[in-house]
């Protein structure tokens, strides 16, 4: 995987594929090789092991495992930008070394490379009837993922953004991918589309177990591990779930001061400890596990209602169960 | 033409979908719809046209024509948030108006769309291997325009860019496109390699010529036309073909002026004017118009070498003509 990925990024000197190697995490500002991948490459193990769990070789899924680990390192790059992001995996973002137009040609660079590697598909032994198919199904997935990146934006000012409302945005912008590394997977590997949708199904809940995972991170993990202050999700307004559960089940002083908050120009620390206090009151860091846990369950009980190969079958639940209590 | 475009834009109220149909020129800031379409539409006229005077039907290479101009809207986007452009075609620009993350969102957006409706061409009567070729041109066409794109803002702080810099710059990022119109309408219209290929060398001359032009109106245009003022591009540091060549060419006090000009932080109306003085001393504006013209001597001489459709081919050759002499 990491040499089908390495090999997608042309290596020609001081040019715009620096860029892409040092935002994959292969090099350091000064090109120097960094040993060691960043990243959980989560998309595309999830692809393979679908794959191969339905029936499929590991290599005949690459290319669309290494476009979906690429079109996600894209969405990383752009999204940096957009929420000026300046430290990522504790290094500087792209945009935050070089600069806003050229982390925007980077990123459009690496989504071009993606689509190369899923039109290699088609010498993979795949029908092109096949290959196009995934390349659609890609490209729709890649559609709702920056259309979810866009109603992020647009919710960040508001306060009336409903538990729907956030479970829409999530299952645009972080299940769209995550969905598809699954569904995409498991078509290539069994040809049969009730196994792709049983797939499909399954990483919907995926996606939602790994984005509510996330947002208990981005307010409660712990600095050393995210390589962001705690509340740090909730100085940047980001409509997530624990806050998006706490504004619309609060009532009363605790409403009316969350309101106040979320609609004020700049959050201080004073105001993040206050929210803070509120959403404990609220038991919403339970709620919100509670939640990752039932996607978690829904996902496992989904797999095993295919007929599997036991090993990779094993690693996909292996996978989930990390998600529920992973730190980072 | 323009019916097909607008098909491929869902028009859903509210949201990202809205900036696209502004950047179209479709709408206003408000969304109160615009009558006329902004721009020349330059690349699907010339699929079009390539297409139907190598022997194919005009509905048939309607879906690569529909992805060429919505590519080329949306490196536009992305080329106004790079330039910090507030104003194209005398209309405030996608960032200018909703913020860099939105536009940023927009573009991608947009490019995907793009990619969608190159996915219907598998649907129009063309078996799936000429649709796969189809969509791996234009995607390393995309690819090399924006390579062109980073060559372009990585030269803007240097003023070592040689002519064959320029002519490499220029190949990939406005050549690309238009080449692979031409190549892309011969291909679905002839079906035939050796006449698209003729194609595909005439959209290299027809880049050129259309880029030097353009880069005699960013310093010479008039305002009214241009919506620019004249020697913007010299403000701008833009490595464009009267700059490079006249840098290049100059030598005494004219070439030190010129470096301590573009190397200064920021270059004044004086500095423009005296730059435009060396320029006019070196006739460094017929210079650039003599080798428009000869690119479009080369176009002409290329598509005289294949029997082609009399209408559209006279129809190209008018386009050329045009690209020589247009004053916006």
């Amino acid at each position: 995987m990491d040499d089908s990925l390495r090999s997608s990024i042309p290596n020609c000197g001081d040019n715009v594929y620096k860029l892409l190697e040092y935002a994959m995490g292969w090099i350091d500002e000064d090109g120097s090789p960094l040993s060691g991948r960043k990243g959980k490459a989560l998309r595309p193990t999830l692809c393979l092991l679908s794959s191969v769990a339905s029936g499929g070789a590991l290599q005949s899924a690459l290319p669309a495992a290494v476009a979906l680990e690429l079109i996600h390192n894209f969405s990383l790059i752009h999204d940096d930008i957009q929420d000026k992001d300046e430290i990522r995996h504790h290094r500087r973002t792209v945009w935050a070394v070089w600069g806003n137009p050229k982390a925007l040609v980077a990123g459009d660079v690496l989504k071009v490379i993606a689509d190369r590697s899923l039109i290699d598909l088609a010498d993979r032994g795949f029908n092109s009837i096949l290959s196009n198919r995934i390349i659609g199904l890609l490209t729709e997935a890649y559609l709702e993922m920056i259309e979810g990146q866009y109603l992020d934006l647009y919710y960040e000012r508001r306060t009336d953004v409903g538990i729907s409302n956030y479970l829409e945005m999530v299952s645009k912008k972080t299940g769209a991918l995550i969905r598809s590394s699954m569904n995409i997977g498991a078509l290539l590997g069994s040809e049969d589309d009730s196994v792709a949708d049983i797939f499909r199904r399954c990483g919907r809940s995926v996606g939602y177990l790994f984005q509510v995972r996330d947002d208990i991170l981005g307010i409660w993990g712990q600095e050393a591990s995210t390589g962001k202050p705690v509340g740090s999700d909730i100085r940047r307004r980001k409509s997530t779930f624990p806050v998006v559960y706490t504004i619309s089940k609060a009532s009363g002083s605790d409403k009316r001061d969350l309101l106040h908050i979320y609609q004020k120009d700049g959050i201080d620390d004073n105001d993040v400890q206050h929210v803070l206090e509120i959403m404990d009151k609220m038991d919403a860091q339970s709620y919100a596990q509670d939640l990752a846990q039932s996607y978690r369950d829904d996902a496992v009980k989904l797999l095993s209602s295919v007929d599997l190969v036991t090993k990779s079958h094993k690693d996909l639940v292996d996978i989930f169960n990390f998600l529920l209590v992973r730190e980072s």
